[in-house]
């Protein structure tokens, strides 16, 4: 039977895997990326790694990894978690040592991919996904296809102001809902809180642990008002940017991952309960609100599916 | 040679023509839309109309028409500027009447299509269009196919939250483009500025003509800087509303239409100027801002359009 290789480059861990077409992850290898060890080196142990796995069926290699990218070159440039990838041909040189073709997305493309083939997107050709974690992207799909854009940079729905004179993003640009909603965004407000002498166990907290967004959560979940307060905020705010993209869209679903989004039930119901507030020229009846399905292996399936999208094609 | 006829339908005025298959209109009748009337008598002068310059090789009917609409089955539900066209089967009507095949859409889907033929969007497949007149509305091109969405509700640029704080919007919300940058929405705020008692010219001519975005222009091409500050915000805004568009879908081109997106060149100045300054993750040097072209012909080219379309799919 045939089968496919799967790569996904993160900025902390590297996971490669073999799959069955029918998406039986046979076997699974990760190793920490220790991105200070630059390209060549980092390439040098995925291309063993992959090597290893690799069967005599195995009819292709399926990429995922943070963008901006080249899609059709293969080519990365300078993610933020990847310092020193810049032009980076990694296409051509995992192509030359495996000798198989090798496609290539950015994560949350591929994802969005992910859940459309073996997650909460089956069947569903008109969808968008959006992974809220460290920081917030998106991949749409229309009509069964990956909307790509200009040079791949379709989807960054974490990208859109709703805030005109809110925070500073990382991006250059004020009021993003990545600025707002994300994880960075929750902790960086959490701080802020803390700072501001404000009553609240986030203070203590904080000793013992570093500041995060599951940290906010623990706060709030412990019934600490400031945290709450954090939390709520955020969650408004992620409610109206995900009721953009349905304005804009009007998908059949919407997908919701990443840490964040997955990380209670209440967060979904915010969005929707926000979404029903704000939304009205669009029939947010007929579009389903739903958590992703994948866990923590959405990065080995997305890898494994932009390759089977391609083949799709 | 084959020949279609169309039919854009206003809450103002109706125009129907007579276009050869490669785009000459050869024939066009206007006449005002008096909505008291009700939905019969409106569309038996329609129907006499197109009957009057329907010819023996007429193959197909385009309409665009103000939505919400169900395009498949041809009905129409309630558009504010229509009162009393509710669940009107104005397809069903049309076809049994002229017995060609009618083909329906909304008006800002069939402007892009018109567009995309004929106008400004020539050659591109993956594109906006977004009208900014009395409201501000959209359509959305992907691979060459309108994005209709659930229910045909796809591409309400105008209602995306930028303002999360902002004026009440007619559609409910709060902050949409639309209650910040719309005809309507400068009008607004040029009356509460006369009213706030500032000193601007917009007052003694509010007394001879009434408040609207024309007006706001007319006073700030005389210097007024309270219709400047008007002006300048709403368009700052409009900009912020383009910028999300980008950074959410990547097109190749987006088009600016409407009496306020092409009242003066400065307009498409302004939102190129905020989208350099606020869109990071989407290359904006690779995506064009230009106005369309198709001025007051852009509903019955759009509404022929539609029939263009659907026979191209």
């Amino acid at each position: 039977m045939e089968r496919f290789l799967a790569l996904d480059i993160g900025g902390t861990k590297i996971a490669v895997g073999r799959f069955t077409k029918d998406g039986v992850l046979e076997e699974e290898i990760s190793f920490p990326t220790i991105p200070e060890r630059g390209y060549k080196e980092i390439m040098k142990e995925i291309i063993e790694k992959l090597a290893s796995i690799k069967t005599e069926d195995t009819i292709a290699l399926g990429v995922g990894c943070a963008g901006p990218l080249d899609r059709v070159e293969g080519v990365i440039f300078s993610p933020p978690n990847l310092p020193g990838w810049d032009k980076a041909p990694i296409k051509v040189d995992l192509q030359k040592d495996l000798n198989i073709p090798v496609f290539i997305d950015n994560d949350a493309n591929a994802a969005c991919l992910g859940e459309y083939y073996f997650g909460a997107g089956k069947g569903c050709r008109d969808m968008v996904y959006i992974t809220v974690s460290t920081g917030i992207g998106g991949g749409i799909m229309v009509d069964g296809k990956i909307l790509h854009g200009r040079r791949d940079s379709a989807g960054e729905v974490g990208h859109q102001t709703i805030l005109p004179d809110g925070p500073l993003c990382n991006c250059g640009n004020r009021g993003c809902l990545e600025a707002i909603s994300s994880g960075t965004a929750l902790a960086k407000r959490a701080k802020e809180v803390i700072l501001s002498g404000e009553e609240t166990i986030l203070r203590d907290m904080s000793e013992e642990e570093e500041i995060s967004a599951k940290l906010v959560r623990e706060a709030m979940l412990k019934g600490d008002r400031s945290a709450k307060r954090i939390w709520d905020e955020a969650m408004e705010y992620l409610g109206i940017g995900v009721g953009n993209i349905i304005t804009i869209l009007s998908p059949e679903r919407v997908i919701i991952g990443g840490s964040i989004g997955l990380s209670g039930k209440d967060v979904i119901e915010k969005i929707k309960e926000v979404v029903a507030k704000r939304v009205f020229l669009v029939p947010v009846d007929m579009i389903e609100i739903i958590p992703a399905k994948l866990g923590d292996k959405v990065g080995l399936y997305g890898a494994f599916s932009v390759a089977l999208h391609e083949r799709d094609l």
